[in-house]
């Protein structure tokens, strides 16, 4: 039996992970639970789940909470508070599905206090991957991909080593705007953008999805999750997302792992490896699926792609700088504040503007974190001005 | 240091392991070779690769060959010289690369040696799997996948358990004759059949290829190498041969192996797993892959691959009827005594007149693999008249 606790439990990733733990009684137990305001939501997984400890944004969404709720489940709050649920309520494994670089601080805390940390929050490892990989290493516990990409991998590494990699493929759907020109681009909305083609997910990750700024962090993850150097790592597209991804071996043989597009998998995987829970997630049926289709990526059309890339070559502060501004433009383009385009352009005068500091302090990171938002901010206004 | 003995090193996989070893001559020694007649070939392997012992078919070969090497190699010959190389060369793994139901005894007395056996001879588990495999579990040998497809599986379950699995996928190229109508395979012959599109084999397993039998066997040998019923392997036709084959686990993932048609990969990983040998080995260039394609197999225009299934599920001496039969109407075709859609009925016809037996012994086997060959061969001269 695996104890579990979920930070932000009320998200798409971490209702994901509750139904997984639904299915699968016998394996999992929920211990604890955050979420940040939709309280409702929370109280009913509480009751379902009796967790020991939950936390919620704000006192007063804790005592909201206390009213909805049957269970003697404790109740904290604030960011202490979803670092009490994090290091204190006994789990074994701490599922991080929250969004954003406030995922930082409670994954090491986590991996400090020993748990195993199953990472789906992408901004933790591209903004501090140094720091939160050197932690991991030092601390016995577990940091583990979640993300169907990075679990492709490590189900394509299992059993293997990682001298013999070669290489890691990184597969793309493309996005919602795979097919457009950038003279199309220049005029799509984030409703046009949040139609992802293949995968359910938040609206922040879908709109990174469509400037493939997605890809380029999941490049970036798989960098220090793997220990792979960026040019052993490559992006294919194939639009189906059959295949999740793909490691090449020094022998030139390929393991892929393939399904159907489900977050359920992965995180099963993530939470009961190297075994595998039977579970009725839905098969690739292979009498549909006539053609499968790969081209390359395209550099000039997704400027972030190679952003991305080209801020995790320069390493240091500098991808902090890439995740802080593109959450600011991501924001922006979902209100409707800046068009499609301008996510790019915020993000490369944003980058363009900084000093890098190489092997930064985790405060370092927060700080720079913080002036390239305020700097973001400010190209925002300017190109509304 | 690994010490190979090859059973048939002058056919195609003998000379593709021979070129893995040469390759890595820091990782693997030749100690044993084997050849029926091709003397010179084998004269050459022996000067390159100075085994301790080397067998040919016959004392006539035997003297022919002490003339042509300066090597201190003990000759040997006939099927005694054969096991000798099997079980007495000092070999860790025995690579089984001999065509034909002749495979059986040696695989069967180098596993009872506690020889690892990797298996590159597929008549030997289609026709006495049962028995093979109950002596590989009381045995310390383990018996090894070395054919792609096997391979692709075998890597596949790297780090997995067999428990979790609830498919094995079984690819096929199609073999030659994949888009041809009944009415045009009835008047094609062995040198249109010769013509693989992807994997440079053998001429016995080409003509297999033509007719599905080679991918019937591979089922065969799939049922028993990785203990599945015959209900959970399918076979995919990819016409590419990208994905060499796919193991489908019971929580809804699915892991493939994928390279470049060339099957020293196969040969090399069935040698020196779980570690992979960095090589040359032709890469997947995927900037040069736009699509791959899947259909379903069509039993109809392919009947031998339903015969395997037919004669795998009912077990006991079928096999070895629907494998001998295979063997003289596969040989006459290429002699061009009969025509492609004769294979199939003289196939048809023998198993008919057969009564099962159950749970054989090594004899049965044997001694009923004989009766088929006299009656397929009886066959072939009625469907000649």
């Amino acid at each position: 039996m695996k104890k579990i606790a979920i930070i932000g439990a009320t998200g798409s990733i971490g209702t994901q992970t509750l139904d997984v733990i639904r299915q699968h009684p016998e394996a999992f137990e929920v211990v604890g639970l955050t979420a940040q305001s939709r309280v409702k939501e929370l109280a009913s997984f509480v009751e379902e789940f009796k967790p020991a400890k939950v936390a919620v944004g704000s006192k007063e969404k804790a005592k909201e909470l206390q009213t909805l709720i049957s269970t003697s489940t404790t109740i904290v709050y604030g960011e202490e508070g979803l670092m009490e649920v994090a290091v204190d309520s006994g789990a074994d494994i701490v599922l991080m599905a929250i969004i954003g670089s406030a995922g930082i601080l409670p994954t090491i805390e986590a991996l400090q206090a020993g748990k195993d940390v199953a990472i789906a929050n992408k901004e933790t490892l591209v903004a501090a991957g140094e720091i939160v990989i050197d932690v991991a290493r030092r601390s016995k516990g577990e940091l583990i991909a979640v993300d169907s990409e990075h679990s492709a991998i490590f189900q394509a590494l299992s059993g293997q080593s990682l001298e013999d990699v070669s290489r890691l493929i990184v597969t793309a759907s493309g996005g919602a705007f795979r097919d457009k020109t950038r003279e199309e681009m220049a005029h799509l909305t984030a409703i046009d953008a949040l139609k992802h083609p293949n995968w359910a997910m938040g609206d922040k990750i879908t709109i990174d999805s469509a400037t493939l700024m997605n890809k380029g962090f999941e490049v970036m993850e798989a960098h220090w999750l793997f220990d792979i150097s960026y040019d052993k790592i490559d992006v294919l597209v194939h639009k189906e997302s059959y295949i999740h991804s793909i490691v090449e071996y020094h022998d030139g043989s390929m393991m892929a792992q393939l399904g159907a597009p489900d977050m359920r998998v992965a995180i099963q995987y993530a939470l009961h490896h190297p075994r595998r829970l039977k579970s009725d997630f839905k098969r690739l049926d292979w009498t549909n699926i006539a053609t499968m289709h790969f081209e390359q990526p395209d550099f000039t059309r997704f400027p972030c792609l190679r952003y991305c890339y080209e801020a995790g070559r320069a390493g240091g502060t500098m991808p902090a700088v890439l995740n802080a501004s593109n959450e600011v433009a991501n924001a922006r383009f979902r209100e409707g504040k800046i068009g499609f385009l301008d996510i790019e352009k915020v993000i490369y005068e944003t980058m363009a503007q900084h000093t890098i500091s190489s092997s930064p302090s985790l405060e370092e990171i927060l700080a720079v974190d913080e002036e390239a938002r305020r700097i973001a901010e400010g190209m925002v206004k300017a190109s509304q001005g």
